[in-house]
Order: C-alpha cells, then sequence, then structure tokens
C-alpha cells in the first residue's frame, strides 16, 4: 500500500452495514439515502502545515482554504453544502487565532448558508479536519459516468496555484498568482447547473492529469486531451518558466477547478451556463475507448508529471 | 478562551442556516432532523499520540480506541450508531499498520453494524479524526434535562482508566484497570434503553466530576454525591494509593461508562435493565436545586480535582 489510491481501494474493500448507502468511498464524497426524496453526500479532508498550508498563510487563510477544499468536494458531485463538523489541533488555545481562523471560514459560509454542527479540540501539531455534509438538489455527479466521445471541460483556469507555490514569495508572480493557491473558489453554483446534464465530474484537486485519469478508470474509459487547449491566466506563460509549465497545469493540484465530461450536444447550454456564471468552461478534450493521450502543437506529447499523492514527494 | 469549554461556548455563537438543526455545539453530539420521522446525530472526536494513546498501544488497540470513543458519544445520546468517516494522519502509508488498525475497528464496526462512508489520508504526526453519525431510536438524550430531586447513576465501575494510567505498566495493577483504558466498552444498548425514561445523560470522558458538572450546568442545576456509594472495582482499593483515589473516581476521564439521571419512580425498571444486559447500575446522589456538594465517610467533602481539559495539564 503505497500510495493514497491504494487507501482508498482498502476501504472500499470493508464491509458495508447498511443498504442506504448508495455510493461508499471512491468518488469525491460518499452519497447515503436518508429517506426517499433526498440524497445526501458525505466528505472528509484533514488539512495540515506543510502539504496544505504554509507558515506565512494568516489564520484567515488557513479558515477559509480548509472549508473551501471541502466545499469543493461537495461541488464537483454537484450537491449543495449543508452542514461542517470542525475538529481542530492546536499546539495551544488562543482566543485571537481562533476568531481570526473563523473570520476566514464565515466569508464561506455565509456565502454557501452553511452550518457549523460539531465541533472538537485537542493539542498538539496543528492540523484540521473537516467534514461536511451536502445534499443532493438535481443529479448526483460521479467519477464514473463517461460515455464514449463526451467532450472533456474544465472550469476557470489551470495551474495557477502550483505556479503560486513554484514563485517565490512576494514577487509580481507570486502576487499575480497567490488568490488561487491560498483563497480557491469553490465552484458550487457551476456545479448545481451542470449536475443537470453532465455524465461525470471531479474537483482537479491532485493535477489535472491524475484527476481526469480517475474519471477515465472509473469510468472504465480513455482521454485525449489537446494541452494548448488548457486554457491558462492571461499572464501565464510571462511568469512560469517553460520547463515548469508542464507540472503547473497537468502536475499542479489544488486549483480546485471542476473538470467534467458531457455529451457534445450539451455544448451550446454550457455556452449559455458560461456567460450566466461569468465562469470560463473550456473544451480540451475527449473521452476515448482507452488509454491516455495527450496533444501538443499537433503532435502526441509524454507527459512526465503523476500528479500529487500525500505519501510521495510528487 | 483558555479551555476546551470556551472553544464550545465559543463555536454555540456562530450563525446557523438551517431550521433543520434541532441542537448545536454543546451536547456530546448535534442533532439534525433529515426527514419528519427520525432524527439523527453527529459528533467528531480527534484521538493523538500522548492524551489519547501511547506508544505501547498496538494498531489494534488504536483502531478500537478511536471509534470506541466516538460510538460512546452516539450512546450517551441514547441513539444507534450507524456511519463513520475517518481522517488518518500517518508518518508514513504501511499497510500492515493500517490492516492492523481496521483490525481493531472491526470488532465494534461488525458489533454494532456501523459502515465507513469516507476517509481521508494525510502524512504527518499520527492523528485519528473519527466523524460518526447515528440515528434515534427512542428519545434522544441531552445534558440538559435533569430534574429536581432526579437520581444520579452510573453504569459499570468508575476510575480504572485513570488507575491504569497511574499505574507502572506491566504490574498487576495495571493489568487489572487496563482493558478499561485501553479497550473501553461503548454502552450503546444501556443508552438505547435508557432514552426511553432519563432526563440526561452524559458519557465520563472528562472525569465524572466534570462531567456531572456538565450535566448540572445545562440543566442548571446542582447535585449531591455520595462518594462512597460511586462503583469500584473490587481490587480497586488494593491497587490504587489512598491519595490517589480521588483523582481516579473523580478526575480520571475516559471510564466511557455512562452518567444518567433519571425520576425515582424508573428505580425499578433500572435494576430490570440493569440484570437483563448483566451492566451494574449504581445510584451516586441526586439533582439538588443548586450548588456541587459530595458527601464522604457521611460528611461534606471538598473536591480537588478538576477533571481533564485538553489545553490545561490536569
Amino acid at each position: 500500500m503505497k500510495c493514497e489510491q491504494d487507501f482508498v481501494n482498502f476501504l472500499e474493500k470493508l464491509e458495508s452495514y447498511s443498504g442506504s448507502i448508495l455510493k461508499g468511498i471512491g468518488d469525491d464524497c460518499s452519497i447515503v439515502k436518508f429517506n426517499n426524496k433526498k440524497k445526501y453526500v458525505f466528505t472528509t479532508d484533514t488539512s495540515l502545515l506543510g502539504p496544505h498550508f504554509t507558515k506565512d498563510y494568516s489564520p484567515e487563510d488557513i479558515g477559509y482554504k480548509c472549508l473551501a477544499t471541502n466545499i469543493s468536494d461537495i461541488a464537483s458531485m454537484g450537491c449543495i453544502p449543508l452542514y461542517a463538523m470542525y475538529a481542530l489541533t492546536l499546539p495551544k488555545m488562543s482566543e485571537s487565532w481562533l476568531k481570526r481562523f473563523y473570520r476566514g471560514s464565515q466569508r464561506l459560509l455565509k456565502q454557501h448558508k452553511i452550518s457549523i454542527i460539531g465541533g472538537d479540540t485537542t493539542k498538539g501539531p496543528l492540523s484540521i479536519t473537516i467534514q461536511m455534509i451536502g445534499i443532493q438538489k438535481y443529479n448526483i455527479l460521479l467519477r464514473s459516468g463517461a460515455k464514449l466521445d463526451d467532450g472533456i471541460y474544465v472550469t476557470g483556469t489551470i495551474g495557477n496555484a502550483r505556479a503560486a507555490l513554484l514563485s517565490k514569495k512576494r514577487t509580481l508572480g507570486y502576487n499575480y498568482f497567490k488568490r488561487h493557491l491560498v483563497n480557491p473558489t469553490p465552484r458550487v453554483t457551476l456545479g448545481l447547473e451542470i449536475s443537470k446534464f453532465a455524465s461525470s465530474c471531479i474537483d482537479i484537486s491532485d493535477g489535472l492529469a491524475k484527476d481526469l485519469k480517475n474519471i477515465a478508470v472509473s469510468s472504465d474509459k480513455g482521454f485525449i486531451v489537446n494541452i494548448d487547449k488548457i486554457p491558462l491566466k492571461p499572464k501565464f506563460n510571462q511568469f512560469v518558466p517553460k520547463k515548469l509549465i508542464e507540472e503547473c497545469i497537468l502536475g499542479g493540484g489544488e486549483d480546485y477547478e471542476l473538470c467534467f465530461t458531457a455529451d457534445n450536444k450539451y455544448n451550446n447550454k454550457i455556452n449559455i451556463i458560461s456567460n450566466k456564471l461569468k465562469l470560463k468552461i473550456t473544451k480540451i478534450g475527449s473521452i476515448t475507448s482507452k488509454g491516455y493521450k495527450y496533444i501538443k502543437d499537433g503532435k502526441a506529447y509524454k507527459v512526465k508529471t503523476k500528479g500529487y499523492d500525500h505519501f510521495s514527494n510528487k
């Protein structure tokens, strides 16, 4: 069991004792049916100093980002976030730190009308685990629904979080990308809109190449992606050295944009949604029967990056 | 904000956006209504090397205890545990450690038919956060329902976990108490039985004195407890030095026995349940209008111990 995916596979094999669990571990959330009308989705994420935030993050930034990543898991399922539980491990109990931490969370809690329904505090190295519960509105989006010839779409622009991470602090480049790394925007409204017709969805947390491969594997399909179509911020190429571009746009996680697939007949609908929400949505490729292919400058391109794994150094 | 209770008070003040939250933070669980028939209870607990388990715990012991403490929170609400989410932070991904950890959890998962519905792993200092969801069967027990003259009852025997903690490893005394510290039994069946009539309930996790005070404060009442009535294991006095007895039975947490209050007319019913479940239930005192009084050897007794707080050294 070398990596996180093995752990997920391991959990999937554990016995389930309830008929109301419609989807266990393996997607961004699990799905549970509490009554005959609506399904609920559940997710949990731990954020640590080091992999998830660094010493220069303000308490507000930490409070924002830890919550945003959990909301993003709900968004990628096409659901509405409802409740959160906070389990905080803190080196010491500081009222001012906690107030600032919650001020950071508050923005998102208010915006999405999320209630905190539980909390636990322990003393130890800084660690924040948030569990979130969401509710279905239209359809629930899974990773496993991609169909042959479906278009592959991404929201916003890609690679910004990693570009910030690789830039020197306080440089023009860092400032240009920072917001995406520190204050990512979970795509809840977009997730709801596309849940009416999209065939699969994932949030880009571990890098586009790895996350898209997750869709392909879960759907038992392949894909072809045109790297030149991947949407970048206007000054991306100005600030990111050429040799780091692939790592940023394919390997870099933490963008928390959505990557989804949909039948090509919904192209126009996707344009309408994009205009309505003022959010760029770009078709970057198509679902194929097998293989993971990339095109760059019109030619086949071999990708080196592997995407983020919490237990390797990549 | 010096201690955990302040954090809970702080969380209680945060805005709630949903009418379906019947009880927010402040009890062992929060209560959410998902449909018109049943209510669900939610809890989260983090376990760390140091305060919750020590280096001599086997992975099986850790897997058992982390889950048991969460089940105990559900039991203290008089509910049935249903689902668990695991957020694990591990220094390295080890298949054999994880298998042994889950083997420890498995006993309880099977016994209580609990399904794991979510998981996350990150790399860092060992830390295990489990969230648990339970469902109401009869009434949901709160801390706040104690009435004047209600009897105060505890299950099993008290002080064993702290007695183990204070004993030297591998001594006769340690072996005598160890099971209670390392493999506590969550009182789910008893919680369900008493939920039909008890007025309040809490699990003894932070020490009887502190947990009982939580009931009194939440219920806006006082109590009188006869220390000589607190049930002890037969050889308790043989192994615990006299000067440590108070700390074990009043200050020592982690017993995960239930402490509940009920009208005295249910005395006989409580005896019947005790016989049916083969679980000792002992009346140790009564609810009063105010004040926290202890009697020992027929005289008023001043308690020194304060109970466990994660952010002090007590």
